[in-house]
Parts: C-alpha cells; sequence; structure tokens
C-alpha cells in the first residue's frame, strides 16, 4: 500500500527537508473593499518576510471573487509561528489587516498529525488510482488515539 | 487580554458547540481543465454529504482564478474524517477527483491548537485594536510546549 511519493513539479509547498512533526497556520479571512494596491503590496512583503522566517516551511494561498481568502503557512514549530506573530513589521501589517484589509478573519494554529498526496502527472507511468495516491496517512484505528509520530513521510525531493 | 468572542455574522465556519479539541483537513489541489458541470456537481454533492456526517463542524472553501483551491473542513475526531474519508459515495468522487479533476492534491489532517479570531463588525463599539481581536489563543511559552487544551475558548454564539 505504500509507495514513494509521487509529487515532482507541483505548486504546492516543498515537502522536502520538512520535519517529521510540523504546524500549519490557517488563515481564513474576509477582504473588505479597501485600496487593492495597498493590500498587494503588503501581501506581498509578508509572504516575502514570512519565507525568510527561521522555521518556515511552506505557504498556500487562494482569494476567491468574492473576497475570502485562505492561506496556509506551515512551520516547524510554535515557537517559530511565535516569532514571525511578534515579527515588528508583520506587527504593523496585523493592525493594516484589522483597521483597513479585512471584515473578519480567523486564525488557527494546527498541528499536521497525516499528509496524503496525489500527482496525476507522476502517476502516468503506474497502475491507476491505488498506486498513484501516495499513502503516507496513517490512520490504523480510526480513532483519536493520537498515532501523530506515524502519519509522516515527508522525504521526497519535491520543490516548491 | 480576553475579551468574549465578537465573530457573530461571520461567513466562516462556527465556533458554536465546536468541542475543546478538533481536527481540520486541509485540501489543497489544483483543477485540470476538466468538465466544470460534473465537477460542480460532485463538488457541491460532496460538500452537502459531508455536511451530513458525524462529527462534522464546517467548511471553508476557497478557489483562485488559476485553477488552485483550498478546502478546509473541521471535524469532531480522527474517526470521524476516517470515517468521512471510507463514505462510499466519498470513495466514488475520490476516484473522480483523480482520474479527473485534479492534478494534484494535498490532504494535511491537522489537530488545531489554537484559534484566534478578528471581526470588524463587532468591533465598533469598543476599544480600538487590542480588545477586538479575540485573545483565544494562548502560547504563553512562544514553544512547543504542547499546551494543547489551553488554546480554545469555543463557546460563542455564532451561527454558520
Amino acid at each position: 500500500m505504500k509507495t514513494d511519493d509521487q509529487t515532482d513539479d507541483i505548486q504546492a509547498p516543498s515537502k522536502a527537508g520538512w520535519p517529521a512533526r510540523y504546524f500549519s497556520v490557517i488563515f481564513t479571512a474576509q477582504r473588505t473593499l479597501s485600496d487593492e494596491d495597498m493590500y498587494s503590496l503588503t501581501s506581498e512583503r509578508m509572504v516575502e518576510l514570512a519565507q525568510q522566517q527561521p522555521g518556515f516551511l511552506g505557504l498556500e494561498s487562494v482569494r476567491g471573487e468574492d473576497g475570502i481568502g485562505i492561506t496556509v503557512s506551515y512551520w516547524r514549530d510554535r515557537a517559530a509561528i511565535r516569532a514571525w506573530r511578534i515579527d515588528v513589521e508583520h506587527l504593523a501589517a496585523q493592525q493594516m489587516g484589522r483597521q483597513e484589509f479585512y471584515s473578519w478573519y480567523h486564525i488557527r494554529v494546527a498541528e499536521v498529525v497525516a499528509h496524503r498526496t496525489f500527482d496525476a502527472s507522476a502517476a502516468v507511468d503506474s497502475q491507476p488510482d491505488a498506486s498513484m495516491f501516495d499513502e503516507s496517512m496513517h490512520d490504523p484505528g480510526g480513532d483519536d488515539s493520537g498515532d501523530k509520530e506515524s502519519g509522516h513521510k515527508e522525504s521526497d525531493g519535491t520543490t516548491s
């Protein structure tokens, strides 16, 4: 059931060199109608800054036409998340976010306990379906018994 | 520092009645150019089905113009996630997903350990900034010392 990871050339965050345990920050937000230029500038700068933070692993971000956006960033540990949270330039951006950019937002910190991935292009030459589905997710008991360490096989050579 | 939750009337998932511990499933995917009607039908049906699953708490979903989408669903425990994962109709949809809808995807299961929220409309009558920011996130040590139970105050009356 276990196959090697087949996620080369995907645009999602890399898993190369990612630790066995890591954390996600799920940021869900509704944009106001405030100036898009200022928002874009700030947003791009924050992504640039975040990428320079120790412990930053990757980031996925999507905004829909209705102004609702989801950004998920990945971090080595909670200390890294906290350090980023209190970064001076980031704090200023957060204040702008509350005053200008967002009508509401949620920030959830969540520890990744399992990860599965699929890549159609990597699966072309292998068997259909089952084998093109990287089973790096373990959930043997099907309950919340906390087998946190077993859910990971982050060892492919993917680039982000 | 602690204020009551001020997230009424937000469109993000409700926290009313959410358990102190819960899990997220972060689904990141790239759509192929396959038929949009079939995809929409399937996608909508899956949301409908998921909502009927025991332990389902909420869902946020955004797709950008480039076809990359992020859907985050929230669940009471991993047993609920597993039950949903092996739902027969969902299994068929997953197969369609791999054969038709997605060129790649990632699925990450992550345990939510902290949650903060902001709602501009709820903050209008209170002090600027600090107090409009629901500090239900605790991260006292700033490290990964695992104070998982303390990060939650999910007791507002928000509707989803």
